[in-house]
């Protein structure tokens, strides 16, 4: 997979050459192209934006140089997808994680928070998907961080990439519930035990109760997952759970 | 404001030193401690991790180390409030980020995905406020981005940080809606005009123009968000335009 990003701080997503996105650099699992944008300005200060027509507070990115930035970057053929990170955009989830996953070559487009300009969008779309995605409902300086945090969704996903494949058929969101408590040793710390049926070896046991703590703890904190889940998805032992939990809240 | 930052990759967390973020710390409007978790490891290798008790793919962060970290990093008065990012948080949003800005001292503890032994949150819970938060529905390599991402989105608002402190009252989600497009210079671009309103000086029309883009988006986009907002919150213009948006997309 070939990944660019363009920013006007390109220092800013060095981490994309550490830990584990390094090492599949260094493996060649993908590649990696960091490109300033200003390179892409032809005014003598470099300039990239410029005051929003109808007024208001912030700048906004030029078109031009952003084309020219795109055309240079962008090649024609095989088309790259285009991601621009903005809050108001549609939300990254972990399907779109293994949609980009599955993608040859992926160019992220990094705008000040004001924006860039619209017709930037509008022209590239008109020769390869785009998409405007937003991270999470808040907003940030720049879209760098967001790249990071798309990049880095999608290149565990990578074959080769994490030491154990089997590793993210068990993550959050993967059954559509949060992941439950983890435990490692001592057994006993600072008077807290380890819960008894994980040390049980009852394997049958120990998946039944970390089913009951991924169910709860999706309750407590995100019920709209448990009210989105297929009926099908939840046993006779998870809806007798989930009748407890809402008993306890809500005691007659 | 103080934040301190816990991880096995210090590297990962240097973007906080830049743009922005960098002209704040300068500024001494925020101090930032980074700290090697590794640093509180007293074997010959400075392991952090071990195997998950009841087994499966991945490992799991040692409770020891953590809480030596803890102990050293948190103070016992004032408290700080410990921050830990995990897939299964509850949501990060701007109301969280407009919270944490009003606090002292943030410490952010960066896990591998597989987790902190959960003992370490329990055993922190008990002396100081504790959050388990998640920047989205989507699974990361490690703590480290999503520390960046909440950095970001807490430290633009504190008084000075931005530029312009008006900025941050048009955001998308201030008031409950997606931002809609921005425009600059030129005037045509690649054949395309700026929308001719934002050019008249009109700011009545030009407030309506950039209210429907918002609206629009919104429904496109995050139809959730709108069927959230407080129905006083919707002036009749609004809702006819909705109405016409949902004819449109459901022809009778």
């Amino acid at each position: 997979m070939r990944l660019d990003v363009i920013t006007i701080f390109p220092e800013y997503v060095s981490p994309l050459r550490e830990a584990l996105l390094g090492k599949a650099l260094d493996r060649g699992l993908i590649q990696l192209g960091v490109h300033d944008l200003r390179d892409y300005a032809h005014d003598v200060h470099r300039s990239v934006d410029d005051s929003p027509y109808g007024g208001g507070p912030g700048m906004v990115m030029k078109p031009q140089v952003w084309g020219e930035a795109l055309d240079a970057i962008c090649p024609a053929e095989p088309t790259p997808r285009l991601i621009v990170p903005t809050p108001a955009g549609r939300p990254f989830t972990q399907a779109m994680a293994h949609a980009y996953a599955r993608e040859q070559h992926l160019v992220f487009a990094c705008g000040r928070y004001e924006g860039i300009d619209q017709r930037v969008v509008d022209a590239a779309a008109r020769r390869m998907p785009v998409d405007e995605v937003s991270i999470g409902d808040y907003v940030l300086i720049g879209g760098e961080a967001a790249v990071l945090v798309m990049v880095e969704a999608v290149v565990r996903l990578l074959p080769g990439v994490l030491g154990n494949q089997a590793s993210h058929e068990q993550d959050s969101f993967s059954d559509g519930l949060l992941e439950g408590p983890s435990y490692t040793r001592p057994e006993v710390w600072q008077d807290m035990p380890v819960p008894d049926v994980l040390r049980s070896g009852n394997h049958a046991a120990i998946n039944r109760w970390r089913r009951d703590r991924a169910l709860e703890r999706t309750y407590h904190r995100r019920p709209e997952l448990l009210a989105a889940l297929p009926a099908e998805s939840l046993d006779k032992h998870d809806r007798k759970l989930l009748e407890q939990l809402r008993a306890e809240e809500h005691p007659a």
